[in-house]
């Protein structure tokens, strides 16, 4: 019972803390906000932008065989016919009798009571999850689109047209960061559900024989992103995901669990798609969707592994993970131990007074060479240096640089450590290398 | 009548080598596409990224006073009411009688007759743009949202917001990339006319009083992007917007034009609005908007600068700016003239021949190397020499590195030059500073 008071205030101290910061608003919060959708604020978007840059790095650019693609987010009907989502992506419903309110049915814990108003429940349902989107100008006669539930089939519709361009060789991936969109019944727990989100997500093509290597390749990669990114490990949980239990295009699908305030919930998925979706294309449009081996003189369609990263809640995991509190010279702080690469802010300047020009004048010097040499620095002359310190530790920039006095005579400054709070006095001429 | 034939001919030997080489597929294509979608291939995805963090380092990161924001694409109906959207974001729309197929009226030179069938057309209607989208699981009680049709909202709802969490002074500006939605009757031209795009756009926050200083200084800063980016300043137009074809927040529009195959039509806009969005929406959510000056001791609305950038209209003017076809070696080429910053691909690196051991060795060392210190290098061993330069010179890699023979003995390559087709022998210890 305590532990759960602790989780709740966390969560309360993390929501807090984003809004405080300008890390994250409710979306359209002015008018009583948009359930299941988050805006970020300045802070946010530079952490978003850190993220996705990271994941960019790690899973496209420093490899060979992985191939970024952008595609749209409106498909049409024929699409998730053929991927099964019309059908097959649902989640299940009951209604109350009494105040026609609705759950889902796999959220409550007692599953013939109302929870708002203690009515009698009804039978489940399935509810579809995509969001139709009916385009054109003509009433009736509407193209039939959906809001993608999922950014994998902006994948395989292209998989023809990238084999024609790219004539890559197996095993290859495409890789994609883009929104999706779901119709929630019932948004909540922050960023963890929500209506629309980011994805970072590739389909990696393989040979049959080959999926177990391949699908072990990624689980233990995903395990090195985690790490990389900064979500604490011991707060990860693979869970096999039961057969009835898997989405209906996988095979095997392991769920990397992260432990949220409000339990052990999904962050990442690692799917086995077998040639469920190419095969389902190539039946439903006619497009040739087969591979051809150049050596082997064989033609095949090739078998997918998926490894899928939701953005907000990587982000969400990352500040679960990075929040600390403690006491510095006698008085309690919060800070976020970020990783460096994903900060928003790298280096904070501070003049120790705003009101003294000559102090000012050459901590603008110094902003201005560590601006152009490391890009996110951020200025700061506002209230004393203590509360200075205080703002950038809850946004988790690392290191924070004061222009004094003693600089005018000594042309040094005083570098502050975010973790450790420990200050070194360091020349300005070596403060880039230092700080870099 | 002679250049027309010639600009046509030019708009598909641009969709066509985008089709070819991997840069922009039509939407959902092997279902038919989706009319006004369009998906990125390899090194289209990789030209659009370079696009926006050119523009994210050119409004954001380099300046000290514009800050990122990234909002939610579905936003309530109440936030489009109070933009003036829900009423004033149309097109005029006619319907012929006999087929009943519909047209934007402005885009049609005889109003009178179909120019599907030759039927009579009816009365102009306005038709809005906006897409709606029905939010939440109870048929008839859904939260009736929208996707957005312009980015600016997303900064405008969250203006409280970012004056409580940074504490900014005038002036200011708050910028997005992100994506919009427009229901478009006739999508068409290729990145031009479609339904769903991305927009790179920020609102500057000014005093009413400085709102011409600024509207030059975005003027200004507009024609620096143009050139930063690689787009013809030559094809560029600045039209002065009449007030009645303004949109209805504007009290100052200027279009910056561009000379596209199918004529001189809208890249970018750089709009006054006034403070009509924040004083709308103060009104409707009641919300405060006002900004306080510490120093006057004035509290006031903002008035607002917004420069529009159309991210795919960025691309197409990019393309189109950047296509060359020439002579070389006695044969034919087609290249693009792309800025190095946004080239999908910096460098590409052959080995000779992909079938000599020694060779491929000695090549992958130094595509180890370059990868690593310039990252976006791409590997080819595919057909002999010729092909692979016009494969690099249609996606506009400024440098291609080879690795021969004589590689193997005096440890030097030679580097090709995209546009002079000049040839250099490098020492290989010398490449990277070379190539950087």
């Amino acid at each position: 019972m305590k532990e759960k008071t602790e989780d709740h205030a966390l969560m309360d101290k993390i929501v807090s803390l984003c809004k405080r910061r300008g890390l994250v608003f409710q979306g359209s919060e002015i008018y009583g906000g948009l359930a299941g959708t988050w805006d970020y604020g300045p802070y946010g978007a530079e952490l978003a932008h850190n993220v996705e840059e990271l994941w960019r790095k790690h899973f496209i650019r420093e490899r060979d065989d992985v191939f970024a693609v952008q595609s749209a987010t409106l498909m049409p009907e024929a699409v998730w016919k053929a991927s099964g989502h019309l059908s097959g992506f649902t989640d299940p419903m009951v209604e109350c009798k009494k105040c026609h309110h609705r759950f889902r049915a796999d959220q409550l814990s007692d599953k013939k009571k109302c929870p708002d108003c203690g009515g009698e429940l009804g039978e489940e349902k399935v509810f579809n999850l995509l969001l139709p989107v009916a385009l054109g100008s003509v009433e009736g006669k509407s193209n039939m689109a959906y809001l993608r539930g999922e950014i994998a089939q902006g994948m395989f519709v292209n998989f023809k047209n990238i084999l024609d361009t790219m004539r890559p060789e197996l095993p290859f991936g495409l890789a994609q960061i883009g929104r999706a969109y779901r119709n929630e019944i019932a948004p909540r727990d922050f960023l963890f559900r929500v209506r629309e989100f980011d994805l970072m997500e590739f389909e990696y093509f393989v040979r049959e024989a080959d999926w177990q290597k391949y699908f072990e390749m990624w689980r233990i990669e995903m395990w090195r992103w985690i790490e990389r990114v900064g979500i604490e490990k011991d707060k990860i949980h693979e869970l096999e995901v039961a057969p009835a239990d898997r989405a209906h295009y996988s095979k095997r699908t392991i769920d990397f669990e992260f432990d949220y305030p409000f339990g052990r919930k999904e962050l990442y998925g690692l799917a086995y798609r077998t040639d469920y979706d190419l095969k389902k294309h190539s039946a439903e449009s006619g497009a040739e969707m087969s591979y051809f081996d150049e050596v082997k003189k064989e033609k095949f369609i090739p078998h997918v592994i998926e490894p899928t990263f939701g953005h907000g809640r990587t982000m969400f995991a990352v500040l679960l993970s990075a929040y600390r509190e403690d006491e510095m010279n006698g008085e309690k702080r919060v800070y976020l131990k970020l990783k460096p690469e994903i900060a928003p802010v790298k280096v904070a300047v501070f003049p120790l007074l705003k009101n003294k020009p000559e102090l000012v004048k050459k901590a603008r010097e110094v902003y201005a060479v560590l601006k152009k040499e490391i890009g996110a620095v951020e200025w700061d002359d506002n209230g004393n240096i203590g509360k200075r310190y205080r703002r950038q530790d809850e946004i988790g920039t690392p290191q924070c640089v004061t222009v004094d006095f003693e600089t005018l005579e000594k042309d040094d400054v005083t570098i502050r450590d975010r973790d450790s709070g420990e200050q070194e006095r360091v020349k300005v001429k070596e403060l880039v290398a230092k700080l870099k």
